[in-house]
This record gives C-alpha cells, sequence and structure tokens, in this order.
C-alpha cells in the first residue's frame, strides 16, 4: 500500500479570480472611477512592497473568457493574512462591481524525494517564490485519480517516484522558457495541486501541458480543473481595463 | 454481506457557510452598522452561554477563498432547536448582506466499535463535545464510495474495522495538536459523515489528510466534499471583519 | 432479462421545496405581514379540509439548512389539480419572498409484489395515504443504478423480489416509530422514487437509513439524492417563523 | 465496428421551457396583463394557423415543479425560422416575467430502418407530425451510453437493430393511448434524442417509460435527461394562470 | 506509452456565446438603441476590417434556445489582443443588456502527421483561417477520454493515427457541403479542442456529427460538450434581432 511522502512547507497561497460587471463599472462618474483606480493602485503597491521585502510575492492578470476577468494570486506568510489580504481587496471601490468566481487556498511545498536533490537556495526558492512578471499566465489545479485499477494512492512508493521523475524530464526543456510554481491544497481547499506558469510566450503553456498529458502520471492518473489563462495587467493594461 | 454497526448520538450539529457582500455592507450607515454588530455580538453571546452551560456548543470562523466568508457551526440537542437558531442568525440585521452557501446537518455519534475501548466520560466528550477556540478550524464532508470493486457497504465487518484501525492508528499522533470531531449525517443530509479539525497550526490539516489519503479506507473508499478552511474570529478579527 | 413489475398507482404527489428570504419579509410593513398570513392560513385549511375529506393529503415543514426552508408536500387526484395547488402557494403574498429550489411530481404505487400480500384497506391505505403530523420529515429520492455489473434493470426478477424481501425485512422494525411513504416518479420526474418518512423521533432517519445502506439493494444499486429533513409547522412554529 | 444507419429528416423541432415569476406578474396592472395576454393569444394563433396549414405544428403546456412553468414546443421548416418564432416569443410583454430554463433543439427524423416498413404518407407524419392535443406532456432526451462494455456506438448493426425492435414491440401497445414523438439533436444540441408522448392518461407515461427501462436498449445503454410534465393549456387554463 | 504528436500554431482563437435580456433591451428609448446599434456594427466593421486585411477573421451569429443568443468567434494573433477585443465588445452598450453565458480560449493548430501532406498553403489556410460567411453555425469542445480501458493518451502513436485517419476519411465527402475549422484548447482551456462547422445546409452538422460517433475515435474515446447551432447575423437579421 502507498504511503505519503514527507513535504515542508513554506508560504500561504491563495489564487483569487473575480468576474467585472463592465456596465456598472460604465456608470460611475469620472471622480469615483479615479478613486477607484487610485485606491487599486495602492493595494497593488502594498503587495508590491511585500515582495520587494520578500515577505510574500502576487501577480494581477487579465484573464480571457467567461471565467473571470481578473486573476490575483497572493504568497502570504499565514492562512490569516491571506484572508486578511481577500477582503482589504473586496473592500476597494472597484470591489463593488466584481463578483469572486474561484479561488484556490494551499501552502508552497518541497517533498522529501525533491528536496534531497536541492541544494539550501533552490529549496527557499520553491518555499518562498518571488513570481517573476512575465507576460502571460496559466492557473489550474489537479487531482490525483482513485478510480478501479487507477488508483494514485494506491501505488507503491517505487511506481509514484518513478512516474514523478519522468515528470519532471519531460517539464524541465520548458524550464528556460516558462516558470512553474506547484503549490499543495490538500486539506485546505477541494483540489489536491495547483499549478501556476508564467512565460512571455503563452503557446508554451499548450505545449508543456500537452506533452505532459501522454505521461502515464497524467494519463492515467491526473484530473483537471478548469483552466485560466491571461496576460500581465502592467501599467497601460491598467489604464485600458479601469478606463 | 455488510452490517451495520450500532451507533449512539448526543447533540444534533448544524454547519452553515455565509457569503458577505461587502458592498451592500458598506451602504449601511454608522448606526445602522452599530446596530448590525450590537445584534450579532448578543447572538454570539447567546451561543457562549449555552456553550458555557454544556447544553450545547459552536465555533465562528473566517473563510478563505470563495466558497464563503463565515464558518458558523452550532451544536444543540434536537433537529427543532437548530432550525430555530438558523433563523434567528438569518434574521439578524447582518444576515441582509448574507448568503447561506453551504450547510451541513448531522448528529454526534459514538459507534458500538469505538464505544467498548472508551470509559463514560470519552464516550461523553464525544457526544456532548466542547468544542475549544482554536486559531484555525477545517471542515469536509466525506461518503464512502459504492463504485464497482470498491464498495465500503458491500464489505465484510471485520475488513471495514481493520481499515478503521488503520485510520485510527495515523490520526492518533495528531491527536496532540489538533481536535478533531466527526459527526453523522445518514438520512439527515448528503454526505455520510462530516470532519471538523481545530488546531492552532493549519499546516497540521493539510499533514493528516494528505497522511490519510494513502491508507485503503481514503484512497479506495473515500469521497470528499469541498474543504472549507478559516481562522478564529475573536474580538479584534470581529471589528476588522464588521467595521 | 429483466421485466417490469405490473403497479397500481392511487394519488399524484407533489414534494415542493421552497427557500424564504428573510430580510425581504421584514421589509413588509406590519398589515402586509399580517394579511400574508391569513393568506397562507387560509390555503393550508384548505388542504386540511381535502384532507379532512380523504380527497387528497398534505405535510408542511420547516427545513433545516441551505436547501431550503420550506417542504409542502401536496397529494391530489391529479396531476392538474397539482399544478393548480403549486400556482396557487405561488400566488400568495408570502411566495414572494420564496424561491421554489426542489420539486419532486410522482404518484403513490403498489406493486403487484406487495399487491398480493395485502388486504384491500392495506392498498387503499398505500394508494390513498392519509399522511400523519409526526413531529419530524425525512424526504429523499432513489434511482437503481446501471452501471457496469452493478445494473437492476438487468437483473432477474426474482433477484430483485430477494432484493426487496430483504429491504422489507430491516424496515419491518422501524414501522412501530415510524411512517414511510414511497412514490414512483417514473416518467413523471428525473429520481425513480421517492421517499417519505415521517416520526416523532428524528435519530430514527438516520438509523433506517444507515442499516438499510448496508442491503445489497442499496450498497450496489441505491444512488440517493440530496436529503431534506424538517420540523413540522404547528401553530406555535406558524408564528415563529412567519414573525 | 458500428455504423450509422441512414436517416431521412424533415421539419427542425424546438422545446422551450420557461419559469414564471408570479410577484413580478401581479405587479403588472390590469390593462398591462390585459395586454400581455393579448398578444400571447396572437401568437398563439399564429402558431396555430400554421399548425391548421400543415407548415408547422405546436404544443403549450403547463408544467409541474420547480424545472419550469410553462412547455412550448414548436416545429417549423428551418433552424433560422425556430430561431425567430423563439424571439418573438421572448419579445412579448409576458416574457419579461418569464426565463427561459431549458431547450432542446432537433428535427424530426425516419431512420433506413423504420422507413423500409412504412408507406409513403407514415413516413410524412413522422416527417411533418401535426402534434394532438392530448390532455397531459411528457418531454425528456436520451443519449445512449458510451462506457467500458456498455458501448451502444461500438456495437454491430444487427445487436442495435435487435435492440431497437424489442423497444418498437414494447411501446406498440401504448401507441393506441398515447402519440410518441422522437427527434434527433446530434450535431445540433446535447442530447441524442428527444422524446415528447402525449396522452389523456398520464400515468401512461410513468408505464411505457417503466416498462422500457427493463430492457437491454434502455438498462444498459439509455441514459436519460430530466423529464418535464404538464397540462395543455386550454382556454379555462390560459385564464387561470395568466389571470 | 503514448507520445505527443509536434503541432505547428497560427492564430488564437476565442468562442464567446452571449445571452441577451429582451426585457431590458426594450426599456432601450429609440436613440438609445439607434446608438446601441451603431456602436455594434462599428465593433463589427472592425472585425470585418481585419479580416479582410487577414490580420485574423470573425463570425456572429444568432443562437437557438436557452444557452444563448449571439456566438461571436475571433481570431487574432495574440491572446492579449483576443483579451482587448472581449473588453471591448463587452463596453458597448449593447452589452449592458448581454451575459456571456459561455467561451472557449485556444489556437489554430496543424499537426506534424497532417502538416506532412499538405503544400505551404494549405497548412496557411488552417493556421490563418478566412472563415466562411455560410448561414449556419455549429460549434462544440471534445476531449478524449481517459477512463478504465479507453484511455486515449496511453493508446500507441500508431493506433491514434489509424482512428484519425478513419476519422479524415469519413469526414472528407462532407468537405464539399461544410467548412471545418479545429482548434487546440490544451493548457489554455477546458476542453482539449474545438470544432466549428459552417454550411448553408444545418443538417450536414446532424449528419457529420453522427456517422463520425460511430468511429472508434468518437465512439470510445470522444467526449462532447453542449452545443451550440445558429444562423448568421447579416443585415436583415441585424435589424430584426436588435431593433
Amino acid at each position: 500500500m502507498g504511503k505519503a511522502i514527507p513535504t515542508v512547507e513554506g508560504w500561504h497561497s491563495q489564487h483569487m479570480v473575480f468576474s467585472m460587471d463592465f456596465s456598472a463599472w460604465n456608470c460611475f462618474e469620472a471622480a469615483e472611477k479615479e478613486k477607484a483606480r487610485a485606491e487599486l493602485k495602492a493595494f497593488l503597491a502594498e503587495l508590491e512592497s511585500m515582495h520587494q521585502a520578500k515577505e510574500g510575492s502576487y501577480a494581477f492578470y487579465d484573464v480571457n473568457g467567461y471565467k473571470g476577468d481578473l486573476l490575483l494570486w497572493i504568497l502570504a506568510p499565514s492562512l490569516d493574512e491571506l484572508a486578511k489580504w481577500e477582503r482589504k481587496f473586496r473592500r476597494l471601490t472597484i470591489a463593488s462591481v466584481l463578483v469572486q468566481t474561484y479561488s484556490y487556498t494551499s501552502v508552497t511545498e518541497v517533498s522529501a524525494y525533491v528536496k534531497a536533490k536541492l541544494d539550501v537556495p533552490e529549496v527557499d526558492a520553491k518555499l518562498y517564490p518571488c513570481v517573476p512578471k512575465d507576460k502571460y499566465i496559466c492557473f489550474y489545479n489537479m487531482t490525483k485519480k482513485r478510480e478501479g485499477n487507477d488508483n494514485w494512492f494506491m501505488l507503491p512508493q517505487e511506481e509514484r517516484g518513478r512516474m514523478m521523475r519522468e515528470h519532471g524530464i519531460t517539464g524541465r526543456p520548458y524550464l528556460e522558457i516558462l516558470s512553474e510554481f506547484t503549490t499543495g491544497g490538500v486539506g485546505l481547499d477541494d483540489w489536491e495541486w495547483g499549478v501556476t506558469i508564467l512565460s512571455d510566450d503563452d503557446i508554451q503553456f499548450k505545449k508543456i501541458v500537452y506533452d505532459m498529458r501522454f505521461e502515464e502520471a497524467s494519463a492515467r492518473y491526473g484530473i483537471f480543473s478548469d483552466f485560466y489563462v491571461g496576460t500581465i495587467i502592467d501599467d497601460a493594461r491598467f489604464e485600458e481595463i479601469f478606463q
């Protein structure tokens, strides 16, 4: 029977997706809009300070399609503080035209298996990540299947180890053109893992996920959530969205 | 064929999750807010009296993410009284900005198997629990699978007993750093069991659930609901949330 | 291959669950509330007359949790009349603060198998039931599984008969402390059967459903809907709910 | 491997279910109500003309339960015209208190297998049906299962033919007391087929669907949608609903 | 074990479905309506210019049934620009009466397998398609099954190749009467592929999808989303819809 591999945890993580009601936003008067933009900028500046101080990190992206419009990802030291950040955001003036359509609460983690092969700075970079400001984001969740003969958690540890190594080999070449962050949500949220990929070339999201789908770890054992993709909200895009 | 193990029941239990509309709350005038806060405090004080008198118990937590904002858990002597508590809460002024997004109605229970190994005070502590005021909460539901060869209810009693014992062994070391309460909802609600874990270290929620997922009882037979995690609403947090 | 057992049908049946918006209700002025209460009482009195005249029957309960607040069950001679009763209720003043969250349309039935063992008054009691005014209600739906090797409708008739007899044996002792009504909805609604249990001791709902879950008929072949439980709305509770 | 049986298509078909907000309707003044009723009557008269001219057909029923209140079924020569009929209805004054909760877009069809056994008028009656004005309606959708060993589309044609013949034999006696219309929606809507049954005795809906559930074609291969049942909206019922 | 076939990608693609609130639209005054129509025409003219310049393409259709009313499909060079087109549309006056009910974000692709058999103009036509203005559209998504013995991604490459060739053979005769566009969404959206078919004869949608359902690639391995069908919004239809 299976046995859990020990893990070390770092920061707490919360991905949040919001839908924006542009008709409601258009009803704001110019001054109200200005106030809402200023408040949101101040909020993002606070996140940037935390990020600069390496006390946490964040990402803010413009999401495509009907699943939402804004993706806000926050990494912070505790569950308690994440809830405060979430509430602070939802109290902003802009939040009166936003609806939270999805979220994922998790923690950064390094498994004992991976840890043995990394030096201290590498482990630290995984536990306390500094999220880059790449042009595109891809976020999704994953759970390992437990159905009939396809039951990940009933596999012997070596079997799981072998598949995870293959997974690593497939992913390695991509690490030159994208950054990947895995967070664990078992016991904290519905899906077992969250995967966040950042790159200046969004076609790489398609290529890495497609390549991996043919690996046994994904083909037989992977269950995937909705996918959220988007473009970074830099200053120009901020003005365009919240005009 | 399987056979049910006899159980003894204690208090009735209802977990309720509510989403808060901060924009609507912000439209309240200062006096209205003050009134709403006072009413809610009085309601919580009533629950606290019941808890002190050991006639029931409760918990009130600040939930992370889009699944809700407030988790209110009430233990009371009857289904009838639980419905009255629920209605009383939903009639508070604050409830006009809340939507109930989830609930679970169940009863505390001790199975004959466990009961044989416990003395009277231990059984009483399980049937009439005194919920601690730990910093973090984790709540989820569970149902045993009945699919093809993975059918919990078709297993012989010894087989189920063996797996439940393993479950107990995995969980035991955690009992020093967390409290766990199981309530049964068969015939009362959709999921067969509710699991509520409280701890001052929320990483333990992840560790215990992950460890257990590799046990046969969970790996082959466990179906899990959404997970709700949050931080206790002490006086400071009450002011911060309902400001 | 399987073959359907002939059935005899009696009254038509409709279970309806409604959610109540207490904030909207609180906006009613005293006179409006009084009017709404009087209208609802008159509606219930009409149902009571029909029940007394043995031309139909009904039940009205206060439901726990987020799935709804009121459960109204009506038994009447035809589908046509049920639709009129439903519309009449939904036209009441109180209905402007209610949303129908669930319903189940079916008919009372006695199968040829059971009928052979009953005398005429017993068959009549099943086809034209007089719903008692017990303190608690439990209502849920059930469909027989048709998946791979667990396909109820592909079983030989003797096999199904054997399992239904076991089902009856498990249920029999409970009939002293609860009343159970089964209605059939094949071809009329999504679930194949509806089960309504009434008792002055709601713990019996848990015990009977749990006991039966270990029978092959449920363990291998039962698929269950959401469960609705509640307390009868007697005069005192009517005043408390609609205050 | 399977092979598709050729089909001939006739009219396009659209079933639409609408929920009615009686509170909103009650806010209409008498004159507005009168105007809304007159508009709806004129719309139904147009459908009736089309039906009389045998250029299409329709049905308008009062639906039981929470899934909807009105079922409008329209048969017309093209997809294009169906969309216009739908929009025309949704532009009526009454539509401001209606929400469309379901629809099914399909076409009447006769398969080569059935066609060989019918003469021209019988084929025409299936392709260009004249919907009767029976008291009750039952509408549902069906898709053939493709799971593991229960994969309809992988069966040899003779096997499928045999099961469809059995299906026909079970259904035949019912054709004296009900009318049945099958429309195909593959490539046009989510479910593969739509089944509409009309009868003056709604218990027949239960009996035919239950009898058929024990046939291999349904037991092993049938997946069913929600069921919608209702009563015809004749003049008296029109006044009662839209009073 | 399986291995991914290399692909070449072209434009980014986004399908969007919107529901229209005709009651809200009817509340617009004549001048507002005129302004909304003019804005929407200007937006469509911009898409048409992009299409004429072969820098992208688009389609705008009138959808049947409750799943939505308008289908807007845009092909553009990048994810970034698609998000801007989406936002531009959602900022139009008409968008205040629209709700986005579905979307699919993907890219045009040609697999190495297909590419080897095509000359450069053919590959270009697939990567940078010029969407025709046929009368009818059919849009749906597809994912390959990964369940038990029916696991597409565990099949050897030759096996998948054989099935895809059969798929091509079945589809070929239809290419004279319809146009088909496949886009890939792995890593970008929830479904693995999007299929858009255009034709002046919508019955062909039914025939091609039904024929293909009997192929092993679909019968054993195809999972299909909802289907969206509709009629092109030419000038006359524009006036009729937005009257």
